[in-house]
């Protein structure tokens, strides 16, 4: 399984008058841990568009199980069970500064050619890395 | 079946460097959608944590299906099938200017007592205006 | 002068765990008052970027007076006095439900040619517009 | 002068079809690096929130030099050269992975009593660590 982790401290803004983090923010939260996962394979997501290639998403679901707050470190971890052919799919979560899982999710990503705006297969480098780091965990 | 519609154009700072609608943004316009129908029905999400209730996510799914851009106006779509007890479902769904379907999905949501931090019942207003229009369509 | 009006209520996620609109929401609000003017002229950003002009940001200015609310249907305005060369100078306030004045501020906008990358004049079809606008009001 | 420093990368859903990171966040950015430097004086905001004040924005001002884009890492910086009374005047500016500015600005921040709903004056503990840290530059 490939899998990464990033951290960042939940940040004001993203807070509502609730006084916890605001649910469209974990969607956020996953994409930076997805793109954060490409830089360290070493092909960032700019790079995948300047090669011709855009990942847009295809679907997504997320279970909110503690609410994230102002001041939490956040862990969110992003990880691939199977290579991608036409689609990623990859599992997402983020926990709060306790370790305490705050809400998982998955999601699904499609590779589209910038020159055809067709569907395309997930480009080499990533698929690459993908195979390379399939083992780690 | 309790059914909203609501309408607006999509704002650029929604788009991104795809060129087209950022996907966190459909969970914005799902939630712009559901607080536009509590809004009609006389019992706006202000009111009700006023009223010492906070509506919670507990889960979402969403499948995209077709891009909104600059310059659409959208509509946005909540409906409700059954009366709420402990949760609340509803569909939701964002059409463009075309009425083409751009993304379709489901809002669970919970109902959380201010005072003591738990869980809670569905407010007596909210169920009635829900039971007042489930026949509408 | 050119004037024009905008009007749109606050969505949750746009509050804070102050329980007021955060303030980098109303530089938002600007622009889709600004937006929306350019459709009101018949050329909306998007035409206008098809035909080869981003309009970037060069400075902006906000004062805050009084925090906007969930609830609160809001009014945005732009006012332009004087026509475009390089820069186009934009007066922009938001006032709540009551009228209140809830933050006045100055965008200051160039134009930029996406074939050259370089400063370029204003786009024709939109110094003609705020001609014809001008004494509006 | 107390002087702070904040890094992070650029998020996607920052970028707009412009293919750069949206103006509006700039400012998010510049609240950002001044949580961080809260923490970094061992008072957060959400400590000094829940010690009853409030820090809302009274004005803001921001010049956009240098576009930043996906794949730079930021550095925010936040400045203060005088003690705040009933005020904090904070310098900020963003540069990208070359060091190059992209934007600066100053942001003007007052303080409100949760409990009266008033203007009140800075808190003890951000008052002394901005006067332990006012030589540090």
């Amino acid at each position: 399984m490939v899998y990464s982790e990033t951290f960042f401290p939940v940040r004001y803004y993203e807070t509502d008058q609730m006084g916890i983090v605001h649910h469209s923010n974990y969607i956020r939260y996953f994409e930076c841990a997805r793109n954060n996962m490409m830089r360290e394979f070493g092909y960032p997501i700019e790079k995948c568009e300047e090669d011709g290639v855009t990942i847009p998403i295809v679907s997504l679901r997320c279970n909110y199980r503690h609410p994230a707050m102002m001041g939490d470190d956040l862990k969110v971890t992003a990880s691939i069970e199977t290579v991608p052919m036409a689609k990623l799919f990859i599992k997402q979560a983020v926990f709060n500064s306790e370790g305490t899982l705050c809400a998982e999710g998955e999601v699904v990503l499609g590779f589209l050619s910038k020159a055809t705006g067709h569907p395309t297969r997930c480009p080499e480098p990533l698929v690459k890395a993908i195979e390379a780091h399939m083992g780690d965990r």
